[in-house]
């Protein structure tokens, strides 16, 4: 395969393809200096998350590079959107092991550009780094809530009901299409529903319209990244009681209940998959009424799928009524 | 060599570990939510910044955990140190290639605490991945300066003095001592100074101690981490100026001026060698004075070396009083 044009240095990659995703933060400088500066509102707080993606992890190395920046930074926003925190900025560290392609760079920023302008956040700082192993961006979201107002993981009450936003295992689902297409036809999908499914993998769309939703009525939350089973225990763990889920409860896309339905084997994906991205919410009886008409208002369905008590651990109903037994809680990266 | 016990998971490792870290900041919620929050005091905005480090790179793969953690900080620190800023916390991002041993993260842990406890500033939250490559650490720091005040590196103005912290070339020096042993002797290095030089590469100590002189006299400033040359390079570009600086004034340790006088050669390595960490600042003549005073009244000598004229690029006088000529103007990543 020819190679095309590469990037002659650092500062080239700066003022080329980051610079101009700095374009509306006054706080970048331009990114010419060694720090970023940042005025918060009065009366808010600021909420913080680092995350990184790299190459044979979290995205294929011949993934697009708009998709590979799509998603760096949209499971950054979506750990703000869980928090019910309006994201304002970002900072960039790149890991390249060689000088990348201009042609891949001016996609890859194309890729942040139309995640920055549908997130509303902007590049305030990096860092560019050569070095072995693959690909890596990792990325620190900067967003702001009403001061004390952050929804926690810690603060769900026995008692509450659980609530998931969109659909789950969509995206472990297409993770598997992506790698090996050929599993469309076994599944007995059409050419629409598997593009939706990697699609689904490929540019997660962080939750943040559940902002008002999550701050006005979620007494706990977190972003679904490594698998409904492990971030419901997460919760659960941090909260000190017990989360029931109901199997038959849990939503699923038209696509994903096509492929369970033929292969009730990948329930496991919708279960424990894993790059979901949905949120994950508990609210008190009293407030489900009003979540769910504000996520709706919102544009965004959301789903109750259990509810919290007293106890420690978590149990998933089965289809038949018994409790599912898991292979495993999700993703653990060790 | 006897492979110690590995961790075993990613949870054991965030909670015996990292955690502890995080104790002294009510936001980071003991590193149990999606993210921090943080409370910016009234009157104050924040500087934030990012850097990592690799091993191979950054340090080497045998450096001892304390000093790569200490390291990881001290670099990030020293941005927010040359913008005049007070440390707060930082999130850090870590990347294994295989779990790591328990006694590497005890001691990494350990080098973490010192630096925290050192810089001021407590771990608020993080991330941790395992892929291939080196070990890597990537961290976000985040400061504070009083409201606009945040010292910037396009700000100097014609005819201000250059002026540099402690002492230039040591930790190039180091880093050759640390790949190569023999060259102690063949430099004439006392072990002493040979421990100080490597010290010096291991350990880089952020020039935190002159915010008051930064903030009340400097006009613009920038961390020296690519060498001199390369950074004096970036300040002079981001404020339109040229940059002028006698190779003679250029303050050297002990140890460093014992090797250049005997390795005349080994002179491009204080000036375009990189790992310095200290501050290079531009101040007005009128400020001089004062700046100096101030640095030395926290205990930190600052040499003057220079000025800055209308014009660009940057010009050194080599000691036998005509222009240096540099192989190459400091590190690039590309």
């Amino acid at each position: 395969m020819a190679r095309g044009k590469l990037i002659e240095s650092e500062e080239a990659l700066i003022q080329r393809y980051l610079r101009p995703l700095a374009a509306g933060f006054p706080g970048a400088w331009g990114l010419e200096d060694d720090c970023a500066s940042l005025r918060v509102p009065p009366g808010e707080e600021l909420v913080l998350t680092t995350d990184a993606v790299a190459a044979g992890v979290h995205f294929l190395a011949d993934d697009r590079p708009q998709d590979i920046a799509w998603k760096a930074l949209a499971v950054n926003a979506s750990d703000l959107a869980a928090k019910g925190a309006r994201p304002i900025a970002y900072l960039m560290s790149l890991a390249f092991p060689s000088p990348p392609e201009t042609d891949w760079l001016e996609k890859f920023a194309d890729g942040l550009k139309a995640a920055q302008a549908c997130f509303k956040m902007t590049l305030a700082g990096g860092d560019t780094d050569r070095r072995r192993g693959p690909v890596a961006i990792t990325i620190t979201a900067i967003g702001a809530v009403p001061e004390g107002r952050m929804v926690r993981r810690a603060t769900a009450g026995p008692g509450d009901m659980l609530f998931v936003s969109g659909t789950l295992g969509d995206a472990a689902l297409g993770l598997k299409l992506r790698r090996t297409p050929e599993l469309a036809g076994r599944w007995g999908l059409k050419g629409r529903e598997a593009r939706l499914l990697v699609g689904r993998y490929l540019r997660p769309v962080p939750r943040l319209a559940l902002r008002s939703a999550i701050l006005d009525f979620a007494s706990a939350t977190i972003d679904i990244s490594d698998g409904l089973a492990k971030d419901l225990d997460r919760l659960c763990r941090a909260s000190g009681l017990k989360g029931l889920v109901r199997a038959r409860d849990l939503p699923l896309s038209e696509a994903g209940r096509k492929v369970v339905t033929r292969m009730p084997k990948l329930f496991g994906d919708v279960v424990a998959g894993g790059d979901d991205y949905e949120i994950l919410a508990a609210v008190a009886p009293a407030h489900a009424a009003s979540f769910a008409m504000a996520a709706a208002a919102a544009g965004v369905d959301v789903t109750a799928i259990g509810a919290l008590e007293p106890g420690r651990g978590i149990a998933i109903e089965g289809h038949d009524g018994r409790p599912l037994r898991l292979a495993r809680l999700g993703w653990d990266h060790f």
